[in-house]
């Protein structure tokens, strides 16, 4: 039922059309090899290169009887070429092609969910970007902690999608592997020359040492990656339905371009969108843990892992690239309430800003200890409704050490702010030198 | 990608076109519940149930507007009812029709599986009656143990899979649910006795208490049965690759009806449809990771859960029924090699039946120790080729005690035979008295 | 590691000396039954229950050379016997006593989750029924939504531990199984009378059929029941989460029973324990995982699932245990605030309240679809700071259909309490009538 | 319960003592950074270092009435300090001094676990060099297929494990990060040098971007490392389970060095070890769903990971390395039984060396399908007990065109022998040169 998620550009790469025309790359590249080795006829590899079709609807037919989808497909081919059909699959086992050609596949479905993902990484930056100075509450166990900005967050998710992606293209560069070392992987009905040759035509690298199929620790590899992609996708999106709280009230997601941010009523929007997402992760989390029972087939090959990729290798992409793409346009589209980040930060009357206070006294020539204390006092003597910076205000032992412009400022959120901006500039330098940036 | 899987009996429940129907069933009760209640007008109840119909079509034009399926769906039907069309769905929230038609789709898909599971129980007590007597090396660490036989090794999986047939039966019952308690389930816009009367028409049992929705512990314990029944099949699917090996050859898969079991042609089928089942087990159980993960929803509901069981709850249900249905052709299909379990039992030179020489040698007046020693002799001097059976058979100390036709029939088998004969038939009486049994 | 977590008297029985003790329950039982069945003499069995005693260090020493814990310990209760020590173990095979023992001490362990599980659900209970009338905010979403109160909360937790519980009992039932069918099953060293006689005394119940143990998705089932505990108390664990949020402040953790709860210093106090206990239950969905994949063992057994149940079958009782009491001491000392759920309840300027005010229109006369738009008008009108209630009560059109005062009750929840307050009745008497109830 | 499964060297990473030693470890580069940053006095960061001291019992001692494990260690340390004690942990957060102590006990325990991993690559590298030509039948379904040679099967272990280490690297050099930025990763009260000082002190990279923890992403790589490590272990296990059937008997576990390989008693060894690690890979997979469940912590942090981590971290990494270790020992002590795999290649009387039978024909001047037709006639009719090799052997056509001596070279595996000799001499040139090789 993943259909329902799946955005066109990649449910196409897991069609039937696209899954045999990866297949026909490969029986192309094994003709041409062939020939260039002079194990066919030249004329054969030409005659596949150029005539080479087939259709879903034949492969239908012929599989009906045969019951092989793999021989269905070749005879399809085969019919295509006519004379020098023969040639077409000449000494191949069905691994070598699927296998091939599922890599190509996953190349493909790689490199459209690396577009969500760059899309997303630019969402996320300039978001961070744009907040840099936003000051709001910094939580930790879900309580006021330390103020923080949202910018800061969100270089947080920028710096956690850069290794995401580096995880991905890892698990993508290892998945790029041809096989085509025949029934058990010892080459017995061609050359290791053909399986090179193919590779190098089709920017593979050969499988080391292959059983019957391409080792299954590769795939678990990516479908770890995937799920890696959707926990980072958890994390985000638990952080903005937590922002989005009617007490919290910090951003509003699916704010349309147009739209003003001062009204009342976005803030009634739900977080469906996060939601949804959070969802999605738990799906992408479960594939996985099929794909790594996968990796222990008996002795040169079962297929038990099959049934279990026909379903769990598209459904993964289609999710995962659906729930990229989701938040990418969830992030651009959200509002991010800094006047309500500002009143979240009075809460706490203050005390979200204790710790610059306290550096402030120190600087002013007390001691950490003193300063501590100082600062204890005034915390634990507020009368209703005073804040910690009125108290501290009032104290001439304060003021002396501290200017009250001074002390203003630190309450403000100015030093804070401040600080993580020189933060996210040295960020800016890391991220951008990076590898990881997209 | 599971519609590979589907069979059309249970594919159809999770289409569209039946979760409508469903949903408008729950509508029709609560139009009438309500009518009875003098909530709404009786002809506008009678109306809904008349002309109550709706256009899956129609429902997605409306859906491009209104972006919410279920109003939707709700002015589709409104549409077809004309003037009673706004007593449709009056009262309700969008999840006290969801849950509730969900629940009939589960009760739908519950007997079509229920009808499965029955035909695979069919198929293993009739392997296990024909095989009965078919003795075959029952294995430890996959090494010869002691003589079993095939029947009692079916006896094994029918009460196994009764076991799983209660579980799904419990989780069915418990997944029984209507849930009409309105937006936090505080009954705020309709009374309780409409959820009552509801529940009443539909075969329900209302919610004990629910918050928006039906707390998802109750699905969570529906995907464990699925999940079970799949680790059911792979414990099956196991054994059966086990005795298909080159090797070991005691049964073969897919031998259709008219075929001769005694020519070397059927050894070579591979055990593809036993792996595929094995592959299976895998994604029903990873199905359940996310399932469980969605029952700490925040507050009264978050909707978390939704992108989840969209995607899962059919391929869950289709997967395991399209296995369960598999293994019952695999199983009626199956044949059973009493030969080549003869000449396996013979492979370890009679230690197999060592346990029942022991008890003979008891019988004829030993001390179990004495005995163990004696046979123990044996089994440690036998030279090259020689059997357990012609050592002792050679020996007038053991002939003295155990009349040779009594040890000939011990070596052949007979005394096992006759105890799992025994055993069985104690079997066959509980397996029958169970409420498991279908 | 999982010592951190263990209470003594759960820790306790995952001990060697406990675990030796439920095996030589078992020989006790074995050898008594024997004797009644003249297998053995009287005598030998009347020593082995009097003189039967074993020594950890014993065992620990025998194994070293014997290498197989089984064997030493029955050498260790041999010596201890004397002259009829060598009737300890008669007949038996090492997994007829350990499933067997095992199954004790998973009795044992049920008994002591039981305990905690009640705790548990009495303090939920007391917090329904104080907090009967609370009322706070409903949030769907992560949004407020409409009232409920915290008793409301509580008993959705009280009906879903009940229900956590009855699958405990289920899963306890169906673990409470003895095993002495020997080494395929085949009852080939003693009879089946051994078996039920032994199970008769030590009130288990026979297996259906075994292969050399009891089949492992009895095992499965117990992992679920305590993996389903932990979503419970996660479930709950995230509610106690959210509402002890600075912007919530709902309710507070770990609030000492003398303590007052007006002072601002119990809201500092981060949710520690809440969030202890979610980790929790990640352990114990993991768990699970790795017990269903013990269900597929070889023929008639191999021992993969040996290693697994020695690690997680006492660290998930363990770990379950002490989160359920821990969750029992958070419940038992949670200070829930209602004065912040009055506050935050304003928050939405009385939108909570607005279904009502909705059905006390329709009382008054208008059509429902008259009173939506009425109340609708009035909720997108409303000034800065104006809430719904002033803006309604100020509406002559209102008023008219409306008193004043049935309007100001509304606003002020108390319709909402009347209504939950009838529907924890019944749900009283519900939960007191089920089975579920401890 | 893992303790069971520890050995010394693993174990005692993570006990209390080695873990306040890295904590120590830390604590101490702070104060000399601190020192030369001018932050703290000289004379303080070498009194911590001289003098800095801890005692389990004392932490104990304190943590009973402080209540937090981290304050007790410092108490501890500032105590043995003496005069300088106070600027123990100066500037830092408990969050600060525990994740990148872990950082330092992780790099400690795959240190560990490395060497292991060596001694378990050494092993299969020796088993593969001497086991190269040891033709043995290659099976796909669990059906002979092709010949392979154990050497070949060891080969593929060889290049898996190297990309399991190669993960395991990768996995750990992620994980080698210090983080001392404060409460919620703003730097708030030590500058950020401090932070790079004390990582170039420990040989650790600063964390990109903070919260209060280090993000959990990476913990999350490392578990899919160990389990992927135990996925590894599961698929040599279970090859190894099937070769020592008792039908197949191809090698036999714990075969002593000094033991003879040709009488019949290694081959009643019961698979144990490989057995008790196809159970380890379980667990090893099951950690790794707790601690994707880790990542989506809330805001700044919870707390949840660190239930989960403190059973779950020592566990996996003394459940891995015992694991890695044993079946170190399990290969070196592996006997491969030659004769066994030869008598199992003619069990399919010939079939395993039609591919290069069809090859020779070809080479004598049949077109591929020729030769195809001609082997099969033969396959197909074969008399009763008669080889393919005898049949073709026979045949005048046959032989006319691949010479009788060579065609007994086929049958006899040498053609395969030699070109898997070829293969791995190729392997053997990629496996040195790669640096996944140790």
């Amino acid at each position: 039922m993943i259909a329902r998620y799946s955005r066109e550009e990649m449910a196409k790469i897991w069609e039937p059309e696209n899954r045999f025309a990866q297949m026909l790359a490969v029986e192309i590249a094994v003709a041409e090899t062939q020939a260039a080795l002079k194990i066919i006829p030249s004329a054969a590899a030409q005659a596949i290169r150029k005539k080479g079709r087939f259709s879903v609807a034949r492969i239908d037919e012929i599989e009906k009887t045969t019951r092989h989808d793999v021989i269905a497909f070749v005879s399809s081919v085969a019919e295509s070429v006519g004379e020098h059909g023969r040639y077409v699959h000449y000494g191949m086992t069905s691994s070598d092609v699927l296998d091939t050609a599922t890599s190509l596949q996953v190349r493909q479905a790689g490199a459209v969910l690396n577009q969500s993902l760059d899309r997303l990484l630019k969402a996320l930056r300039q978001k961070m970007q744009a907040h840099r100075e936003s000051l709001c509450p910094g939580r930790t166990h879900g309580m006021h902690a330390e103020p923080t900005t949202f910018g800061m967050k969100m270089a947080g998710y920028v710096a956690e999608f850069g290794r995401h992606r580096a995880r991905l293209e890892q698990a993508l560069k290892q998945m790029a592997i041809g096989k085509l070392s025949g029934a058990v992987g010892t080459y017995s009905t061609q050359p290791a020359e053909v399986e090179s040759g193919v590779c190098e035509r089709l920017e593979l690298t050969p499988e080391t040492v292959a059983t019957q199929v391409i080792p299954r620790d590769r795939h678990a590899e990516l479908f770890f990656a995937l799920a890696m992609v959707g926990a980072g996708l958890e994390r985000l999106a638990v952080e903005l339905r937590h922002l989005q709280r009617t007490e919290v009230g910090e951003v509003v997601e699916d704010f349309s371009p147009g739209q003003k941010g001062s009204s009342a009523m976005p803030h009634k929007k739900n977080p469906i969108s996060a939601e949804n997402l959070t969802g999605a992760a738990r799906l992408l989390r479960s594939y996985l843990q099929a794909a790594m029972e996968n990796i222990a087939l008996w002795h040169e090959r079962d297929i038990s892992h099959s049934s279990v990729e026909r379903v769990a290798l598209p459904d993964a992409f289609i999710l995962c690239d659906y729930a990229v793409d989701r938040m990418a346009t969830l992030v651009e589209r959200l509002f991010v309430d800094t006047q309500r980040m500002q009143s979240n930060l009075e809460l706490s009357q203050g005390h979200l800003f204790s710790s610059h206070a306290l550096l402030a006294l120190v600087d002013g020539g007390l001691t950490r200890e003193e300063a501590y204390k100082l600062v204890q006092s005034h915390a634990h003597r507020l009368k209703n409704g005073q804040s910690l910076f009125e108290s501290m205000a009032a104290d001439p032992q304060v003021t002396k050490l501290v200017k009250k412009d001074k002390l203003k400022e630190i309450f403000a959120g100015k030093t804070h702010r401040v600080a993580i901006q020189q933060l996210l500039k040295r960020l800016d330098r890391q991220l951008k030198n990076s590898k990881e940036s997209p």
